[in-house]
């Protein structure tokens, strides 16, 4: 078929991260393709799109957050685009909502972010561009190709450009689990990092912290991919300033802030709080720094389009954080 | 395996429509299976069992009426099921949402009755039992097997209770598209039916009402699947009685009653408007007479658990509305 | 892979629709497509390629007319093009048949054209083409693309190349089910319609016709997607003369014509049958009238090719005779 | 679910074999289930259940022999089963048709036999049953279970019964392809077998036959699965007579007899055509005998059922005709 | 379809783990299944079963070791049991190799563990039991059920027979990763743990390892889910030792033992390594003890059959490790 | 998508035949792709390419002899080029193992033939280029397109070049079953050829062998698609040159040659036994004579690539092997 036509590229927007998807768009040097919502008044709804996209590559950014009309959104829009002869439909979903229900953590529960992915791949969906999976494996959920970006790539020159010496940085986990993210970063700068850890009983509350590593005349960065409640950084932020660090820093590539969470950083020890626009926020805030990711989202597909390699877009230490552990 | 056990039957109910769920259960003569929903601060949210059922046949009663919230908890609920060893999983559909995106009616845009359809073959139902779809034809969107009930078979029963003279009855279509059904009622009846016409440019807005038939002297009971905004039928019901009806009464089996659908009814020509639980009320209306599906339901469900024939739960001559027509 | 090659367009005939195929590539402008049948003594037949196909974009014109021996023919193509490294496979279907078999109009029957669906998707179509489908749902049998075209892009020319006045024209749909048909007609020329109305108690079997509206002085043209028996149409028209219309013609795009159809026509009050060639007739009368589709199905092949819409081909109001409906 | 209705048996005929299905049901012990084939003045067709088989085991009897309207029957019957919610629907297919379409030939065909099953598949069949398929690596198309017979379970009790001392009898192949079911014949009665040779050009001519081994003084019977035109059979007899054996019979699963094939066998050397009722007979000859397979397809059905072995159904030295040859 | 036959169970062992099987079989209380595995000179092989399995729920117990022939017999076993007409086919794989390889580490790799659960399914099995998988999002690799067991329903009551009083027992995680289990076996006795942690640049080589917590005089109990070349295991112990805790041991489920693992074990500090037998010993040793998980492979088995829930069968605490975690 | 890069050829070599896919690469002119396999300590292995794909076409050239990890490997490195976004992958087969097993050749055994072709389909390949498949009814077993190749592509040209008239060459084959084979080269060359016959009771063991037609004073080439053990070739050389053959010769595509068969070749009355690379040999010996396959399969790349017909590759006449028999 005409190769001209086939190769136009598309970018179009779910509702969720709208204003996203526009940057995205004018970072990849298009205007956002034209679509919209029809909303009945019983709340059903119906997106169409309001150009022609017959051949095309079509990308639609859409962060799957809370509420599913979101993701439902995005599986009609999917359907669409099929039904409407575009060449390759990709979901750029910058957060991949329902991430932590990814194993039955206890019996007689579904495994929501399998069934998502089924979902998507019965849509139709030929590729996937997402960030900072909550785990790794959920990769293995989908049989489609999936590009898989990193909050690091915004986080670290964001470090670089911050008026602070190298040798006084120091990372830390809040939590056992993100040791691994922690000990990446730190590699990268070659200097160090602490864990915080912590007991508790049951979801959404909170046990003791205990901090493991000594963080005196350190400006420490709190490092982990999604922020919802916000306790345990705050709680991991005074400890740590009550044990002496200069200052305490996040850096969370997802921010739910859920709730009254922006409220509990203003009030904590935290110097700042760092995310990026995976989720749009419910308010501003001046502790609260929003770097976009609009211009790696429009690299990757700027890549994807030309078939150039992802890899080298993101420092390789920090990529291969799950490195083979076969002892 | 052991039949015994393999037999066991439960009921669950999903938040959409656990209230009609409960009476489902009481009417098949079992306790209502006990299942949670842990909510998460974000809106995410998990369903689970909270008994064994394994080797159970699983009926999850769900009206899928928007959010989609209410879709996917089926759906989370359905993969739970599986991957907690249920033999069968039906899901029992009293309203069937979206059902009205069931085809291409513009170009561009999604078949969503047909994704809702893949979206519930993909998570593993079985069977799925609804209610007076709104296309037949959505039938064929699945292939696995459906059993399909009609509101007809509450509405009937209602009619000839009510003390008025059958021959002083007269059916009414609000619209071409339902002459069918105002026919099959009128058959059975041995009596007559008009058909209200309507001219329309966009969605939600309402043009010129006709009548095609006599009214005068007539109590007039006007029939449709579902009942939206409400507009329609008022208009209907006003140009009923402006042409000497005796009364005009609405029998429609989806109360969706979006906006203020209630006040324009309490405030319209209508005496009665009788409607089933299939979707639960936002608020009750001295004019609003409610149906019970449960014993229906329930019945269905017998009888598919004892391989017995749903075909003769309904008048066959209504059942076949869909005569075969080939001239 | 080279790009000159995977850009070749054929087209092929199946045996059911062969003058039309033929007519089709020469408005596309190539020659029709080598291919063979052959056909063993017992019944059995095997379709061949008579050229290389390696990765070329193949339709194959196919009427899936009874007997299913053409139904197959097609699927073997279909595999045999799939085997043989078509880039694209696209089964175009002038007439789908079995469509009216879209629903379970009675317990324990099949839905054979969801069944042809699912045939044609097993054997591996990559889109389809067809022409005015006895219901819009049926696009919803295919999770692949389909290009849905409509006989009034050649009724409405016609008519408008007819020495009536506009005035004097009226549409009528032989029956309720067809009135949104003769409502998108009539508002196109900004005119009015009449409904034929008819009870029966069996298939292939008549009731009485009633007529909802005025003709008197009026050219009446009937307007239908199927002419099986005639029987229906040839009534309606009867009654539409004898109540007093100048002349009563019909425009139906699918010439069926079963048994002595051709004969009931000639003997009734119709001045003109026009009907399409998507079925070849089994004898030509001067009463019928064959407007070809073959340029409506090229031009949507070389859209289709050339990643254009299809949109534009047809008179947008016709087009959108499913207008959406939530009242 | 209750498992005196779930054990239910339904023997159902389609309309190819339906005397055949009459047998089978009268051997098992049961009437024949009831069902109707609607057929309409355009030749569609609508197969319909007119009882209910809800958690029936299901069982229908149609050979796929052509026009593939017997194919299609089966397949909508296999479809309406299935939405008719029958347990298990298993296609009894005695003669599979379209079974010498096994490979690609030559370049630019389909696989019709594999199509078929893939079909079957897709319509929902849970088990085939079938005989003497003519390649045995079609059981490999399919991926669900299939119970395959061998017509030696009844040549050879007829044999057996023949008025003819076992050492004069001699079994033949009409070709080489075959020389492994004459090896197997002649190794369970202990004694030899001849084969025929030809050389052909084209499909449906014949070329010179020859003959490898000695006839003289013997009772020769040829062996095949399928006899379609009869033109190798006859000639085989003929050349097998010239040099000097007492008598020809042939004995053959299938009886295809395309054309006057039953002219050309009164007309050749053969004694006997011995065949089966895979495929009715267009004429009865008093050369041609029929064996009824209906004892042994309903003594499959009857262990099915039950969950029995049907290996010991036949011969274990016939069925072993595939011996592993890894020299 | 008669019960009796349909319930008869049927447990066959695949080569890899031929006497676990056995035992698993003897727990249960029924001869192990006769099956067979024919091998051929160039390397290939056919299992078969030597008994009829019509209707059976049979179970195949093969570990997935490498290489990859006993996976490949695995499914070949599955693939004929279906085709012989089983009614389930469990695979019971209490060791899943290649688990390790659960997510796209570094770019152009495969997800092997997903590769695999793919080959599972397309293979037919109906459902999985296993133990201790490495990544818990492996379930969510299949869509089928699966029936996890742990390792710890062996090691809690081997613990608790050891002659040490509980407070002197501390639990260690021989890296940061599998600080929850020992969180979780730690809180289940009362006490507390700690954790090595080490650096390392490439795979199969060992960094520093440091230890967070205090192990004076305290009898440590190492765990983890894999051991494989027992350096990480040897070092842990060493340094624990030095430390000095009173006696170091390691309970660890599955002992691939690569290499001359056993040799480092015996030269190392630790004072015993219990395993289990879900993959055999090369060979003995005194440090090494074998705790066997026939009886709970058998117990799930009985459960599955009788339908009972499995969630019992190990102390909750234990099993409840993914708590969920959304701070 | 931009079409230079989307051009991109690559050949990988699994490790089973990795000097001939370096040869392939040759002949193609391209350089061997760049991948590695990370061989871990307990016999898993980790494919990975060591160069971007992204858009590319990736042939993949493995043999799948035993034992499966060869297949296995194949099977991940398809897996890890689909999730590195080639855009095709093609999996070139020179010799595909366990084809032997292409139907059930006794009760309760899998089809081990079409499960690798599951397996293959599964993994994700979009297409097989493989040699003289054991049966070619193997190429049913797939739905995506296959390249069938010949080994008489070879022999042929070597046979011309033979310094022997060619009215002495006679054609044999070792067994009934390849008599097909040995008549196509026969008639190519137009001369004639002879049959081995042989009985044999139980697999790998050897029977009487006989011999149809005159081989006196005739330079006899053996022909067949594998040898395995040898036996029978060398037991049909040694008959054929007793019964006065001047020599005797072997063409055989695939040389499997287990255990000693080498050895056997060397004290046969075989004059030379010539093979072809699909399968390496374990030792070289002055007997048999290696033909490349190299050039034949880059040049089915070649046209693939192009899209060119592979068809006249090879003589037509060998190709047919297959004709039609319908008598």
């Amino acid at each position: 078929m005409s190769d001209n036509k086939s190769n136009k590229v598309f970018i179009f927007a779910g509702r969720a991260t709208e204003a996203l998807a526009r940057k995205v768009a004018q970072n990849y040097g298009i205007e956002l393709g034209k679509s919209a919502v029809f909303q009945y008044a019983d709340g059903e709804f119906q997106p169409s799109y309001e150009e022609t996209i017959r051949g095309g590559i079509v990308f639609i950014v859409q962060s799957t957050i809370p509420p599913t009309d979101n993701l439902f959104e995005l599986l009609m829009m999917v359907d669409a685009a099929k039904r409407a002869s575009a060449q390759k439909v990709i979901a750029v979903i910058p957060y991949y909502g329902f991430a932590r229900q990814d194993r039955k953590d206890k019996p007689h529960v579904p495994i929501a972010s399998k069934l998502i992915a089924d979902m998507l791949t019965a849509a139709g969906v030929d590729r996937i561009i997402t960030m900072d999976l909550h785990a790794d494996q959920i990769q293995g959920f989908f049989n489609i190709p999936m590009d898989h970006l990193f909050g690091s790539s915004l986080f670290m020159p964001y470090i670089r450009s911050m008026e602070i010496p190298v040798e006084e940085i120091l990372f830390a986990s809040p939590d056992m689990g993100g040791s691994k993210r922690a000990g990446v970063y730190a590699k990268t700068l070659g200097n160090s990092f602490v864990i915080c850890y912590k007991h508790r009983n049951k979801p959404n509350e909170i046990g003791e912290m205990r901090l493991i590593g000594d963080v005196a005349d350190k400006h420490v960065i709190l490092l982990d991919d999604i922020i919802d409640t916000g306790s345990t950084i705050c709680k991991a932020a005074g400890i740590i300033k009550e044990q002496g660090a200069k200052s305490v820093r996040a850096m969370i590539t997802h921010p739910v802030l859920s709730g009254n969470a922006i409220d509990k950083i203003e009030a904590s020890a935290l110097e700042e709080l760092v995310v990026t626009d995976t989720i749009p926020l419910k308010r501003t805030s001046p502790k609260v720094h929003v770097l976009s990711t609009a211009w790696l989202l429009a690299e990757a597909i700027r890549r994807i389009v030309n078939y150039e390699s992802i890899d080298d877009l993101y420092e390789t230490t920090i990529h291969r954080k799950g490195i083979v552990d076969r002892m």
